[in-house]
């Protein structure tokens, strides 16, 4: 287990120290759960009260908040706590799953794959024909990459990932356990006969940026033509449905459940919150927020907040919520 | 990469050509992003006017539309734009991924499955006892079937998907990666002590008809007792949830993040619009609509649309948005 | 196939046998869709009147309900039907999927691995350094655990599913297909350039109590620190997503594609409908029912039922669906 003395941790934030503390700290925890061996932060004045009752042996808060160090101890003030702690987070990283062979002997990998430099492949990963595996790629156990795809370098797949062919994965990407990247988007046509339906062919691909995370089960499919797309830097959670031809600017973010129906556009910086459903072929601006559990059926400008269902406008949403409440006390 | 001259896409559609391009046309595309190898379409008047800014060197149109060809720039006329279009995504259609070897050796299969000819297995695959797979079908790698599952003629499931123990599985189905088939319902009963949940016994199975489709992490729970049935013809989308017991007639839709809850009975062509869930023991008719983000909490009469939160007939639901709205206004 | 005879039927449950059959029951089966081979159950009066056209040799009835036999068709009475048909199904429960070699020759186990007596592993599975496999613990093909994974005795873990390094599971649980276990929480801070988002390290793991169960495709995220805890005995649906640092007290069950944000605490008994979610930091107190759809914005009380987007109390939402049906219908 790793431990750091107060002062290596208040250095890499740049905080000041008041008080000290003897303690080798082997973590950081939230208040209500540190032990005296742990680290704590404050982000709020509202919290300040709990430091006195706490049992961890430091604390890192904002500096506007006035908190005294006690015997052994410690204050470390940082302009901003959440950052801080962001910080020490990465202090203790604990070691990732590790590799036993590099490239583990179960792993099928097609002759004419390319491999990069320091490329780790885990027990029974599937790696097709043509595909191209940038430096550093990290594909743990039981990965499936099937033809032609092509990931950038410092990437890592979890294991149950299913990534199908000619799909194209950035740098830098993380690629969380069981999601399935470019299966064939949902789209049929009424049979000749008029009694049933069929499929329709899906040429294209995902195309996917730069630093973008994907969620644990989360479902992005491939165009019907040219590519489905994930803007660099986009964060979706588990569980998320992208449907055919969307198209996602930078950095949005997408909470958990939430989804994408087919060739809806979200410009840059659109957040979505959790259980959101955004119908085809909308347009959704950039820096809109779409509040949780709504749905979105209609487009919507730059920098709006929308919510409700249908989603409108989040202030109108909240009058309305208001005047529904009053309405049913009044009958 | 395929290309077409544009007789051979006029052929194909049975179009009337106007105009004519030399171009070797190398794919589909929307308009918006055609280049000047590839053909588009139009299949509604208002967006005609974009022909002239596009890049395409062609264009299938409906033959209510007047469009004009330029130089090396062809217009093909159809009936139905958009099915025509379908038919050239066909002619497009880029190989799937590769088996090296038909069975590959790292797949591990029980000696008493019967294998049918021309089936494919790929890399990582478990076949369990007594299954039965029937001609052509294809598993991709990392795909596990399960003791005396059943799989019809041309059946293909992707990388990733677990059919459980004695389920049963149509002819010309589609199984996108990571589904689950057959899992046990979620069923319990107070413990003796009444103090916990005790798990109640599936013994039922899941039977999927012929030509259906399910989607990538879409789950579809066993029966308690019988089988939970998924009719001809069905396509149900990505992460959808289907309850034990739940009966599916024909040729229904089920969108994306959809789902029913434990012994639902869905008629013929029902459609069950993205995000909508419908409670334990409903009954839904024939031809129903159900809208994206709905509720259903009661039976539903044969070609009704029902929308909304408890779904209400779509209109009556319509209305509601449209009062509440006023009434938030006024207030 | 099993089966067995009346008297057999009737001494599990404990009932009074009226009439009599001589067939060999093959299975329970609901009344609509029984073979005479097979016994039925009624537990309400409302369905007694099936009795006569159900082909059923045999009915399991609440003792309150009056039933007469027929010819070679008996009728059995009980307390409670439903618990009496779970004890049934128990009877006829079929054979799980074999093993054919214990640990199969194609898993990958880390040398350092503890696997205890009785432990079972499937073709392709992969465990990871440091794991502790408990007693009798079954993994079916394909499942990937990694390093530092610790898992109690009589756990079952189905194909497809993983769990990533040092999250705990306890005792006599069973995690369905393609589950995933201790993926990275959704924590993101802005760049220090103010133009993207950096990860937040998440250092935490999950862990789950004793007599869990988590449905297929459900994604529990680690904690950001310590933990993400599941409570003993609680019971998670299918396509369940439980955001990090979220602790859930004891035999809580969650339906179908519900789903709780970051940081969400649940009280002892809560049941959360489907489709429902929860926002994060929200407090949900014992005995909590959130209904299906809902979507839980503020702290709820102990034994409060909710309801509706935002949920209120479930009389108010009633009252509100109510007024606005009325408002509606009015304008």
């Amino acid at each position: 287990m790793k431990s750091f003395s107060i002062e290596e941790i208040c250095n890499k934030i740049k905080g000041e120290l008041i008080g000290y503390t003897t303690t080798a700290i082997t973590g950081p925890e939230q208040i209500e759960y540190a032990t005296s061996e742990q680290i704590t932060f404050i982000g709020s004045k509202k919290f300040a009260k709990l430091w006195d009752t706490s049992k961890a042996c430091a604390v890192i808060v904002n500096d506007d908040i006035d908190l005294l160090p006690t015997e052994n101890r410690a204050v470390i003030k940082v302009k901003n706590a959440d950052i801080a702690m962001s910080d020490v987070l990465d202090m203790y990283m604990p070691v990732p799953p590790v590799f036993e062979e590099i490239i583990h002997t179960t792993a099928v990998i097609h002759p004419t794959a390319n491999i990069g430099e320091g490329v780790r492949i885990g027990a029974g990963c599937y790696v097709g024909k043509d595909v191209v595996l940038g430096k550093n790629v990290t594909l743990y156990p039981n990965v499936t990459i099937l033809d032609s795809v092509s990931i950038g370098n410092n990437t890592t797949i979890w294991s149950g990932t299913v990534i199908r062919e000619r799909c194209i994965v950035g740098s830098y990407c993380i690629i969380h356990p069981n999601a399935t990247i470019g299966a064939d988007g949902f789209g049929f046509r009424p049979s000749p006969d008029g009694k049933g339906l069929v499929k329709i062919t899906h040429i294209g691909n995902v195309v996917i940026g730069n630093g973008v995370e994907i969620g644990s089960s989360t479902c992005i499919d491939r165009g019907k033509f040219s590519a489905t797309e994930i803007g660099d830097g986009c964060k979706l959670d588990n569980l998320v449905q992208i449907g055919h031809n969307s198209r996602m600017g930078k950095c949005c973010i997408m909470a958990g459940s939430s989804g994408l129906a087919g060739s809806v556009t979200l410009g840059n910086g659109v957040m979505v919150g959790g259980g959101a459903c955004i119908s085809d072929h909308v347009t959704v601006g950039n820096g809109v927020q779409v509040g949780g559990c709504s749905g979105v059926i209609s487009n919507v400008e730059d920098g709006k907040k929308v919510l409700g269902l249908p989603a409108v406008d989040a202030r109108d949403a909240l009058k309305q919520w208001v005047a529904l409440r009053k309405l049913a006390n009044e009958s």
